[in-house]
């Protein structure tokens, strides 16, 4: 594999940085992600966008526009001559002289093999568990995982594949996906602290053409009364969510709207 | 400078990790920070085994007991020659095949220039401001400080050197110092939701001798009341807080319980 390291393009194992720098020391950093279909990379201006963001609010330099940014993506792949993969933009904070404040940033950009979610999770649905938190810089897609990859042993115990994150009351995202409740007829997906997802947008925008969508506050109270449940991702595009703690949603399959929306969604991307 | 790093004393910029190290992806790693006193390392006991402690809480496998730790970071330091030092052990989660789940851990001792706080905040104090954030698994010392990094510019613009922690109307702590609070000649500090400094530890030790110390859920609103702040790190030692979000602590001067503290504990130090 050959990633974007720094300006140039290096075999992977070549991508190195100081155990000084403040990703390592302080977990101080910014990622994106996002992948090909049919080869090319699907929705990568809105990725970008939000990487620049990212870096922006984080008070890190970065010396690409988008434009230039996505050169150097398809530059990159190019290189790399998978059929599909997955492109990870990196930014650190940098070695830092006093192991705390941000310096001069590194900048890679991974190119991975797909995981795709397993079939199944597409025809009969998952099961989440869920766990009071919300990220503390929605707005910034930044590195910090710790409570994400601490969870994963809890949702596994539990036949759980993820776990949903909830703050006061109020529904926020699972951890590496949004979170959409159909009731009624109706859409809903939460607003507020979270992480904007790229496919949760174009979800939106699809299922606005079919049914109301309403971006919210959405009460963890509401998904006992759910018709359907799913989430949206990256790998994971539209997955049905079938039960959560245990408690069964709707009759515990992927509803219709659910599936609807999943072949309205495989048609945008085979139309992309 | 010359660093451990799996294993072996090596240069300093020799010690690099892949940016596929889920510490770089994910923020996924431990930490710990001490220092030496003439020369050797002071209290490293305690820090050891919080370290250890860590790296087990957070899942990670460490091959070394606290002992065979303490020779390796003895090794480490005679190798540097300096008069004092910083030692940092770091211990990532490792090169992840997924890019999220642990792997095989990196393991780093850094070995540092000491940066001692401005002798103008052991002789005035220092100012803080208030922000509401808690750690996520407070008994793990992760390398999560993106919160405590975004913060400084705000705690610069008020003036302020760092920023005290409060969740529900407790106080927490500062972000890489516990927090202590004087009233009526007894001495409170938060005994929960906090990492448990070492320096912690032993200046409670040392103050039992002489003035009752209550580790207990202290209120956001007993400053308001307070005689006197401080807090204690392992560079800060006991460092006295005049004032908090702009309202001044007692009469804006360190107190005699804080100064008294101070002399205390370097005395102990001095002894050691």
């Amino acid at each position: 594999m050959f990633y974007y390291f720094n300006g140039r393009i290096v075999p992977a194992e070549e991508a190195k940085i100081t155990v000084r720098d403040i990703a390592v020391l302080r977990g101080f950093g910014i990622f994106d992600f996002f992948r090909t279909s049919r080869g090319k990379p699907f929705l990568m201006d809105d990725y970008l966008a939000r990487f620049v963001n990212s870096a922006k609010l984080m008070g890190l330099s970065f010396p690409h526009g988008e434009d230039e940014l996505g050169e150097i993506v398809l530059e990159t792949l190019r290189a790399n001559k998978l059929p599909e993969a997955g492109i990870r933009l990196v930014l650190t904070g940098g070695d830092s002289p006093n192991a705390f404040l941000p310096a001069e940033p590194n900048f890679a950009i991974l190119i991975e093999p797909l995981h795709w979610p397993d079939e199944d999770w597409l025809t009969n649905g998952v099961k989440l568990i869920s766990y009071p938190y919300q990220r503390e810089f929605s707005r910034i897609k930044t590195i910090h995982y710790i409570p994400a990859i601490m969870l994963q042993e809890k949702a596994k115990a539990a036949g759980a594949v993820d776990v949903l994150y909830h703050h006061n009351g109020e529904i926020r995202e699972v951890t590496r996906s949004n979170f959409f409740l159909v009731k009624d007829g109706r859409i809903s997906t939460p607003n507020d602290h979270i992480l904007f997802g790229v496919t949760r947008k174009k979800a939106i925008e699809l299922a606005r053409m079919f049914w109301p969508v309403e971006e919210r506050a959405v009460l963890f109270g509401e998904i006992a009364e759910a018709d359907e449940c799913f989430m949206t991702g990256t790998t994971k595009k539209i997955t049905p969510v079938v039960a959560i703690d245990g408690k069964v949603i709707g009759n515990g399959k992927p509803g219709p709207v659910t599936n609807r929306l999943m072949k309205i969604f495989e048609e945008f991307e085979a139309g992309y």
